[in-house]
């Protein structure tokens, strides 16, 4: 019997989603609740993907098989689950929803989609009401160099000029469907962006690149030549890991994942 | 001279805005944030109206009167008070903007409309990301009889049922310029409210009112029987103050706050 759960997390306090042994990481937090709330010997779960540390999530999704004999279907309470899972954990991590999904559901392996939105704020001032999850710049920004960088993005290309060095094995080719810089207003910038599949570091190296473009301390076109020519060197540093929240993960219509609601990107209007 | 500031803060660790000796209050944190800037005596700052414990704020807007020999306008360097200010400030409190006023502005006397937005997260489920800004209400709300009872609040109308029963002198009749209830998605609603004054605990008595409405443990028309029959005991508990942020406050244009900016509600649209 296996479960999925979306689960929610202020990744300021979490050495990243995957298990470290003894560091706090949200993926041994729930791992600890899931024994706990079954009382059950310890068990493992899956992740959609890695978040590193600092890093937040809306829809962050997982699986894990139920240890031991599982209850009959119609016995199994997911939302008793969810509710005893939340008693548990501190505040900075929560379970959203919870399913029951077929055997061939992967959390990892099965997803098509994952999206990601990367908050700055940009005003002369700092803020008060920040809860740590926008980059604060108080330079001004180009905002319209910025959304005319981001469009090249879209489509299928190479990625390495926007990967980590830190080794990462994964093919750098990533189909990007969605690259949005939306202008909120009031300084507020979201960069929403969606892919298949993302490189280690990707959209923070990408939005690093973006904001250089936006200070005009690099080229509109330096963007587009870092991917074209798979350079490192012409992109930008990593930003900050703050502003960056992993927003929902696409999986085939067939596992009718949460009613298949967690399938559907939120749409934000630009104001 | 006098000079207006726009002040950010979440009211969390605050005890309301109002000094009230010894106690952590958003005044005195200013007043003693300029003298240190300053380098002045103590001075008093003037504030737009009160805002309760636990009451964050987007746009309060205050006055004072440079102590002392004041600089020659030339020489007022607004963009380095603000930054001085919020090197002084701790993180939960910022200065957004500083400008020179006539000498008969006044924050709180010249004030013609206040915005409040009170925020509900409504789903089975706690968040994780919430930063102690919406009030989280588990049970389903039905949103459409909110709406519908909300309508009626437009206009003017004594609030004398909306009206916390510890002394308030001031007119119980206010000019309602919007009452809106937005749905924004995944549980997130937010209440507007704009209007020419306010009675003390007024939009939060109204918010609970509203609430149990959505509740179904009071009828849809029960806000404008509460309205009509000047009964407090008709309308709703208080609801919380940490779901309530004063949003903005409006001058006349004479003034030209901030180029007017601060002027403009902010239009958020609906998803």
């Amino acid at each position: 019997m296996r479960i999925a759960l979306q689960i929610e997390y202020n990744g300021k306090n979490f050495c990243g989603s995957q298990w470290q042994g003894d560091l706090r990481t949200v993926q041994s937090e729930i791992e600890t609740a899931l024994c706990a709330f079954l009382r059950c010997p310890p068990l493992r779960v899956v992740l959609s993907g890695r978040t590193d540390s600092g890093v937040h999530a809306r829809g962050q999704i997982l699986h894990f098989d139920y240890p031991g004999e599982p209850p009959a279907p119609e016995d199994l309470d997911l939302w008793r689950l969810c509710w005893g899972l939340n008693g548990i954990l501190k505040k900075d991590i929560a379970v959203v929803n919870a399913c029951l999904v077929k055997d061939e559901f992967h959390a990892r392996y099965k997803a098509t989609q994952r999206t990601y939105v990367y908050r700055i704020l940009n005003r002369p001032q700092r803020s008060a009401l920040d809860s740590g999850t926008k980059l604060f710049i108080s330079r001004p920004l180009n905002v319209s160099a910025m959304q005319e960088a981001a469009r090249p993005l879209l489509g299928t290309h190479d990625f390495s000029a926007f990967r980590s060095t830190s080794a990462d094995p994964s093919s750098p080719v990533c189909t990007v469907e969605r690259a949005d810089l939306l202008n909120l207003g009031e300084g507020e910038l979201e960069f929403w962006i969606s892919a298949n599949h993302f490189v280690y570091n990707m959209v923070r190296i990408i939005v690093g690149t973006l904001v250089e473009i936006g200070l005009d301390k690099r080229p509109v076109t330096r963007l587009t030549e870092a991917l074209s020519r798979n350079d490192r060197e012409l992109a930008g540093p990593t930003a900050p890991p703050w502003g960056l929240t992993l927003v929902s993960i696409r999986y085939p219509e067939e596992f009718q994942l949460f009613g298949c609601q967690n399938n559907q990107n939120p749409v934000r209007e630009v104001r």
